[in-house]
């Protein structure tokens, strides 16, 4: 483990660490944000959005205030696995690198590298336990737009690792818009069976979290007719009984803009769920 | 004026806009927060430091929460004239571009467009005053690094107009460190006799402000020794009787993480003095 930055803000320490990832087979590289003084901490997993890195969120999100006020620690991992030796497409900003979609893709040439699903909750977890002043016991997990479709999966497939869940502008049907689809086709070939793994809305009709999940979306949020479909997954949780939370905002995009006015509402939605 | 972007956030709106600047012959940018519903608000002008853009602040110094709890506007202009005919160097990030200084060039080939002072003075003021719901009597100016400095420069000279005046890790005394003496050589003309109508510290001891100035400084900032010598002005302010509150901040450095950390506390100065 490298460490990369680190500086003082709201009393505690935003770093950057390097560390190795098996399953990316790559360095990795994460920030942590941890207030002044804490042990046994909550601790909660931010995961971002297409063509961010680990810089987007603890530079832009305006989190730490809130969070050393609280006594959690956040951690935000890179959105996919990096290197030259990764492979990576030359046009496309939604796929490739800066586009993990949080999954363990199958298909060549990108099943060596990116296999983010692995990397976060098992990897990532571990690296957490051994190295952060955290109680396990008490991990949230939250994330925007690519990244709250990760912070969804992951939080229905491993409720008991991932207790309380957050997210903003969510893709939460990536089977069913045009994001999720050329991910899926690209990262775990066509045969559609496998899609519903990684798809929010067919996990939820499938299998209940005991959390009320937390979604904010902006209604002037430019992809949200086409590729964000809030309305799905608003559908399915009524349908089958899970406990969410889904609020729509007037006059707010897809924007960090959004995510600072909201961000608070968040880190206290997993500080009482974690208490 | 051309509306670049607008966004809300914490209720209000973060807007860029364009506008023409006769002193510095070219169009210049503006981004401006604007609490929702205001009216004759209080506004502050925030001049950002070596390489910033009107970006920097507005991504990421967290100041709309406060600005829109206090009610106050925030415009924060760019740091120098842009442009492919405003002149530059190739290989200064402290010279040129990005490194406006504040300050009427009187040196070819920068006198044509490097008239900060002038456009933040007198142009910019007088958009702000035609296009914004503010009351042009409660302005107060703050700043970082070379802005800091700016922001001090401006106030002592025109303590009517900009009431109020707070800085981030400001150049205090440019005259006396390098990156001024670089600067002023360059803009002003090897001549120190016209540096000192540029440099707080000699002003502070020439002419007084009524206001209190707010100044916080971290003590691991990596351009303190050499650069910003916080010292030299406090010693200045002390031995002219100039009211100031300066705040050496231990473990915080020169990034925008200390500006969040702080940045409720400016705002609730200038607040306090233009209530």
């Amino acid at each position: 483990m490298t460490l990369i930055t680190e500086n003082k803000i709201f009393g505690g320490v935003q770093s950057v660490h390097e560390h190795r990832s098996e399953a990316c087979d790559c360095d990795m590289r994460v920030a942590v944000f941890t207030p002044d003084g804490v042990k046994d901490a909550p601790v909660l997993i931010w995961l971002s959005g297409l063509t961010c890195t680990e810089q987007n969120f603890i530079t832009k999100a305006g989190a730490q205030r809130m969070a050393a006020q609280l006594g959690m620690v956040i951690v935000a991992p890179d959105t996919s696995p990096r290197g030259d030796h990764v492979p990576d497409t030359e046009d496309r900003y939604d796929f490739g690198k800066g586009a993990g979609f949080y999954l363990d893709a199958t298909q060549d040439p990108w099943a060596k590298n990116f296999n983010m699903e692995t990397y976060i909750r098992d990897e990532l977890t571990a690296w957490i336990g051994e190295n952060l002043p955290v109680d396990m016991a008490r991990m949230g997990i939250l994330g925007h737009s690519m990244g709250g479709h990760g912070a969804l999966t992951l939080h229905l497939k491993n409720p008991e690792r991932f207790k309380t869940c957050s997210a903003f502008s969510p893709i939460v049907a990536p089977s069913q818009v045009p994001w999720g689809q050329k991910a899926f086709e690209g990262y775990l070939g066509k045969n559609e069976a496998t899609w519903a793994n990684y798809d929010a809305t067919a996990l939820v009709t499938a299998t209940l979290s005991p959390a009320n999940i937390l979604i904010d979306q902006g209604l002037d949020d430019d992809f949200l007719a086409e590729h964000l479909r809030t309305d799905i997954f608003e559908r399915a949780c009524a349908e089958s009984g899970q406990p969410a939370t889904i609020r729509m905002q007037p006059g707010y995009d897809h924007s960090y803009y959004f995510i600072a006015t909201f961000i608070e509402d968040h880190l206290r939605h997993h500080a009482a769920g974690l208490a």
